[in-house]
């Protein structure tokens, strides 16, 4: 019964064998190997989009970023929620990459969506103090967000139309991008450059790989210095077919969309479950793979004794009333069996 | 007949192996993981080193470029050869992940050994400026050198104790550590902390893995700030575990020294070959697993055309004299086939 | 009617004749100047920190950004009020120092000042995840604030206590330092070491010198590091001795008390004349040489057509309804005269 | 007799008296005073640039730095000789500002002036390696050079062309900018962006200014990044009318000219009369304000002990052989006096 996070599940067994078919041979390095050109080719394919630079890292944080320091100059602020993984769980390292660039916290619904009125409002904030203060930088939105709810196409349009106004540059931070996809049922195109995304981390490793994520620049003007930043970032695999290996196997038939919509119809059956124990609520309501339930710390306890494994995301499981109620991470990946969750259903009704 | 780098072979089976047998369920992220803890103590007994910090990272470049920065400052300057790594092929990543620190390139004798007597001077030229000139920073060298060279013991031991009286810190570029220490028939405490290193980069990926290194601090009170920079770096894998899993498998039943024989003993046989081959000379003895044998321009067209592949190391293969002699790079990795190098020896003789 | 900045007043007499008369001669450069260990021992002996460091730079920006660069890590964030010259006037000037730490914004109660229970929270949020987030860093609090308000003094000993609490340290912004301490009329020693701080920015620019500002770190392991810094930000410089002829003498005979209370009393007179005019309010009470009134469209447009130069700190003179309220923000330099403050007065009234 | 350097003089009284002409009620902060927009108009008179972008700032790091940060890339090389101040003297300043770019150094005749042949090969050495190997960066020459010679035009031309074939901007270290330029006799155009020059470090604090540099910007397409740079390296002055002052006076009826001049004169007369003592050689011939004369240890000592105060260049004064012969540096500045010069050259005689 583990749901603590879709980054500690394993790897789908099509990604691995995936890899050993690669592992024949010499291969040329550092992305020049003919998986990568391959990997390219579907990239651009499924996202409509024949001119865009790809390229893959290992880490979400890399993705995030290197592109935010591409996107952006060291004197500007990156507007984004308080809750953004970019903000509160990268230890710095966009502030590192950037050499020095600022986030500006956006405030929002408390769902994790990231509300336009507010953008502009930041925004307006940053007008008028001429080289004193931080410049407008980009813009950088999570789909799905680090609360487990999922943007509209039209709200994701909303914000970059502000974004753009400005001039400034989109984000998305798609570590779980493939949870929304699915989710919305849009396409791809649809989610990202067609409602005025400039360029995406496009997450594998919460999906079943073993660490890939995909970068897309829509404007392939970006992709020279990039390169130069991953490099310089100690990002670039001298065998990178390895990497490529993974994605071109997320990619194919449908894999990616496939483990994607397990991982949500999992999430979807212990949203039901739960719905069912008494005095369960949820922080907001749950999109895709990712809930926020909330219940006494006594059934807390209880879970956790029956081998349950997740996170609190306020208050401890020692400590304070049995009764007070605290909010749990559930996270589930395409690996979670239904097994599980009915047995967590179970232990939580007795 | 690919012999241009050892970063593009395969990766050994018994690795793949691993890679397979750690994917079952769930396990811990970020190097929590139960084979992390197994790789650590693997690492400290066979170092002698039984309070060393050890982690893994990706590449290469990260290993060096965290290392160097946790030893230094951003004010100071890392000493090390001109051919270094660290200086010619990671595109200003130390100085990057240092904050900006130099580099001093410190002259040898053209075999890629950084002289002792070099080392003095180029110590004792940044003395004397106060605040003004950039202060005395870490020593870096490279075992075995990026000219297929290794520093026997006492040579390490006499760079290391001038650096230790200067009280700069040492750090050895091990990418192909396990080369030189095969060659060397020593052991890796001596090689190492018993010669006075303070932090290697301990390479997996020129030797057989996928893409891991190790890094090692002697003395654990980096380790904390390394996990930091780590991170911030955005080079802390949540699935960590395989890199664990690559790592483990390599220093299991001395893979890792079986692998590293089997490429020096390939590079001996193509040694041997070249020596048969009139007019073939070598810019310098190799040591290990990579040689720098010099021969006529139209020898290289000759080869290439057979289908070898390897670099040359000044000059092109077009264009010029067909008799001029050139220095060609090759490399043999752990799966260098007898059969492709007899192959090319032949080729060379006809 | 200038009231727009003390940053735009003319220099001190005294100060001028001080530059005159170290302009004689040859003297030792980079701080290494006879006027320099006269500052030193002033410094000390005012704020009774005989162990004190004490440097000089030119700019208040400068002064921030190279103390917090000394007192944090990258890896870090430091905790200050959303209003802080530091995040909102810096250009990200600490970040880039710092080498791209965070800055934490610790909301307050509106007046500029933080409070002691929004510390403990923002402390306390930063708490648990490990090497994903941000690590705590420095506490930096401004003196007299952005706001104009002025911390007592047991305000300022609860912050830090926090801070103590968690071994973060912690850092006075004080480019208005003198018109508060001559506001709460304590001794500098209790306005900053006694009450728990680790370094001061200790103004000069806007209290009437050219451009100088102190440096005092009380505890002295802090120097060598923070020298080097300096000079690798470019701000140490070769002809020191005018940068501390003017501290020199602005220390001399409490000119630079007799300054800040000119300024004070300026302030506190348009202060009483404000309050004469109807429908005139304050944000907040004025404490030293700041003031926020709060009136109509109408009657800042009257004033600045009568010549009086301030900013207006919400809204604009042009546009929206005349009966509107909006808030001015008016300063007083030491040079102001009481002439111009009863004009601007006068004015108001009609 | 203090021939220490150029850097620890007086400021010459038209300097004085413009600052305390300029020390009149307010003025606006950040340049934007009408000082400076004089300032604008004579520097770009001055060197036939009447759209060139113009900025003041307090050390010729600062100049530097900001310059080859906003002309250049991270992962870049700057290509300066192994004497360049850039490189020697600025505890790696550049590094930090650029956010880690490297310096090439490119080898010389030994008199500080950088050979086309050498840049030439330096470029070229840094040409086949892919995003692997730092990308070419700007060109930096310094005039007049740190060991006291100048360039002749057709040396800057010959130099900035090779950078121009590569597409790389071109920087001129002008510390002593004036000094070359009236010993050369041609104009400030001539020197500069006639010879291919794109941006200089225009120097005044050496030349008798309290601590100005001029920043010029051939090409006015840098300015909005620079003035950014400037902000976030804390090097805008708020009361910046006082750098204004200085640069105003300093280009007011020839007065750079005359003091460079001046010291010219009297680095003339010392060089005349060291000819005269025997067994004075110099290092290369001195050409402005900045001599290297080699003799005897024990002339050292005596001229020490009589009262003249410079550097040794090799070797320290006490220690060794008497006899032994060692490079003194003594740079004259504006204010030196004949009667100085002829004592010391009556010590050295004795």
């Amino acid at each position: 019964m583990f749901f603590a996070s879709d980054n500690s599940g394993p790897v789908h067994p099509r990604i691995m064998e995936a890899l050993v078919r690669a592992n024949t041979g010499y291969a040329m390095p550092y992305g020049e190997e003919t998986l990568m050109e391959q990997v390219r080719a579907r990239v651009r394919d499924v996202f409509e989009a024949p001119k865009a630079a790809v390229y893959l890292v290992a880490t979400g944080t890399a993705a995030n970023s290197l592109i935010l320091a591409t996107l952006g100059k060291p004197w500007q602020t990156t507007f984004c929620t308080p809750v953004a993984h970019i903000h509160q769980d990268e230890c710095n390292a966009p502030e590192f990459f950037s050499g020095g660039a600022k986030l500006t916290l956006v405030g929002g619904s408390g769902n994790g969506c990231m509300q336009p009125d507010a953008l502009q409002a930041a925004i307006a904030s940053e007008e008028n103090r001429g080289v004193h203060g931080p410049q407008r930088g980009p813009l950088s939105i999570t789909q799905m967000t680090e609360r487990g709810t999922i943007y509209p196409l039209d709200q994701i349009a909303a914000l970059t139309e502000i974004a753009r106004f400005h001039n400034l540059p989109v984000h998305m931070d798609g570590a779980r991008f493939t949870n929304a996809l699915v989710a919305l049922g849009c396409t791809p195109a649809e989610m990202t450059w067609k409602a005025g995304i400039d360029a995406v981390s496009l997450g594998g490793t919460k999906n079943g790989l073993l660490g890939v994520e995909a970068v897309i620049f829509f404007n392939p003007e970006h992709a020279w210095e990039f390169e130069l930043r991953r490099k310089r970032g100690a990002h670039l695999f001298s065998k990178h077919r390895y990497l490529a290996a993974q994605m071109s196997a997320y990619l194919q038939d449908d894999l990616w969309l496939e483990l994607a919509r397990s991982a949500n119809r999992a999430a979807a059956r212990m949203v039901h479950g739960l719905k069912s124990v008494p005095k369960v609520t949820f922080d907001h309501a749950p999109e895709a793979n990712m809930l926020f339930p909330r219940f006494s710390r006594r059934l807390h306890q209880h879970l956790h004794e029956k081998g349950a494994i997740y996170h609190l995301w306020d208050g401890t499981l020692d400590g304070g009333e049995p009764a007070e109620n605290l909010t749990g991470r559930l996270v589930c990946d395409w690996s979670v069996k239904d097994a599980d969750i009915d047995r967590f259903i179970k232990a939580a009704k007795t």
